[in-house]
């Protein structure tokens, strides 16, 4: 049997409604410890990884391992209809293996809303990437800043709507992005030490100066999932792709990894661009 | 001579908005004990029969029975353009048959703002249904719950986009629906004693478990109208339409009609559905 | 060299938004006592003459006399994304006359957004209209009112879309519109003295009555604009268009010239609506 409780309003909720961009329907792999999805954008652009560790919820139990294909979609849609107080409910029998139920209980007991979903098959999206443990030591430069900061500038960068550049040494990261109409350049003191460290973005650790570039609009899901916690966490390298990351309840992370466009690929699509303006 | 008062963001300026999903112009009738309006949606499904008793406002006078038909949606128009505390008057002489003048006048009488709607024909909406007093006698199960919960049910049943059963017996009203991606189920358990009246679901009176298939989507402007009231009333028949009714001033009321699905029409509509899904 | 600073939420941002509606490109014209725009709609309508003194801005320095196409819309997309607190530089160097500066910087300098506009032409937008000292003395009416009143106006006339009278005796401005389905009247009572002033219609200056015919859609960023500000100022004349205007910073300003309708105009469009209905 696998079943888990939490209130209304939850994390949980949160980033499934900030992935559906993303991700349509799912597989969702539980064990004691958790449960963990991958999933890849259409364009294999973006990849995303979640673990949620039994310590996120009111309770967990999980008594063997199972893998579900879940319409993310409609799961949102039934969890929007939750009260305030409401004790959500996610429960998958080992006699019936063909639903999942969702049941939300008014706190007095006296309302019940339950929903059967139908599981689907989601196995064409389970994927297999490298242990985040494994590949770390490959960050050349990695930063923590605000959640809020990030938000604000993906906004900011959109304006010209083209490729960013993400540059850091030791003292400052930058974002910029060079249009036709204009360019926009952000700058980040970083280790301001008067400030408190919430608020500041802080450089974890850098080995030399590092640039990256990205096309900016596979940004946007993870923009909207940041919005869920106080910090994000920034990997950049020059062997694998952009890193973000928030920290779910200690033990479990959400992250995104997000191709960099090469710099042949990028000039390429500025011309094109150009091109298709004339 | 006809004429009415009332503060602005009264009951009627709800009940007119909500209303417009139904109707567009509608025939008035107007006595010296308030005004009733019947209207019939256009695939004959819903049925809509209001009554504003005079209490219902400031000041009302009607001096002989006459009817008007009415362009509902211009008068919310600018019923819309009234400001706080604006007086609204709306008047009908005995000389000018062809226009109603709606006044806003601003406490302080420095601003004043006057319609004169042109009257249209609208007497093909004219209708007679049974008196109510003449059905109630039919209805198996009457029961009151508060709106807000009634309108979030709504919402809940929406998910899954297709017919909906209620189902009464002495203890639990249930309101369920099934489609293709699985099936939502909500219960109330009635008659609690233990909680304030105004916030349970109090079940009038019962003759034996009962059950009714809607098509949810009639149920819109119902669920919208009652958002005015603090509680609403259900009736439900074997015989006759499921009823939805919010008081108004004690003595009047807005009551809703929508024709059940038959078994057998149930049945056909899924079918076709899932043939067009193929 | 040309150089402002303003902190986030001034009027100038408000404004620019405000006018995004009647010009995509402006040119300004900026001199060491502030800088000015005209623009006039893709219609011939409505004419936008705005004047914004040095004093409206924490700092403010031009050098010498220059004129500058800017594109609007996509300096407010940029502006937009500023933080509260932020101080907002407009700078234009002498060695670089492609672009303008704008730089976001948060109060504890710790991030800087900059964005370099590329300038454009926009000298076709360039005209010159006679000065206000020299036409006030044509118009015959000139009152104040609350922009607040002002723009409910605009929105009850907006219900019958038609063409709208302003009418103005010495006790009396009234505003109103005729339709098919209906006629509007809005009436102010003026220099009421036991309220407020601002909260009052002030007729300044009147000789005789006097009425004028507007096609009000054109009204619609005037409205906007008019938001930002307490009092909007009201000037008719039977030789010249409709004036609105609203101060800024005492010596600045932003007015809207608009074209009434020649009284033959007014009939023959309503003629042709008759038609195309039928």
């Amino acid at each position: 049997m696998f079943e888990l409780k939490m209130v209304k309003g939850s994390t949980l909720q949160g980033v499934l409604e900030a992935i559906l961009d993303l991700v349509n329907v799912a597989n969702v792999d539980c064990s004691s410890e958790g449960f963990s999805l991958q999933a890849l954008d259409t364009e294999h652009v973006v990849f995303l990884s979640l673990f949620f560790p039994s310590e996120a919820f009111q309770s967990y139990r999980c008594d063997e391992d199972r893998s579900m294909g879940i319409a993310i979609a409609d799961m949102v849609d039934f969890l929007r209809s939750s009260n305030d107080g409401d004790i959500i409910t996610i429960k998958a029998t080992d006699q019936n293996l063909e639903d999942i139920t969702i049941t939300l209980e008014s706190p007095d007991k006296i309302k019940t809303m339950a929903i059967d979903l139908r599981l689907v098959d989601a196995t064409s999206q389970c994927l297999k990437i490298p242990d985040w443990n494994d590949m770390e030591s490959d960050y050349q430069a990695i930063f923590c800043m605000p959640s809020e900061e990030f938000r604000l500038n993906c906004k900011s960068l959109s304006v010209i709507d083209d490729d960013v550049v993400i540059s850091v040494n030791e003292e400052v990261i930058s974002f910029s992005t060079k249009g036709e109409s204009g360019c926009v350049n952000i700058s980040h003191v970083m280790n301001k030490t008067d400030k408190p460290e919430k608020a500041s973005v802080i450089l974890t650790h850098a080995r030399g100066p590092l640039s990256l570039t990205l096309n900016w609009r596979y940004m946007k899901s993870c923009a909207k999932v940041s919005k869920l916690f106080d910090q994000v966490k920034i990997g950049l390298s020059t062997k694998r792709p952009l890193m973000v990351e928030c920290i779910i309840a200690e033990k479990g992370y959400i992250r995104y990894f997000v191709a960099p466009l090469k710099e042949e690929e990028g000039r390429q699509r500025k011309k094109a661009k150009k091109k298709r303006r004339r």
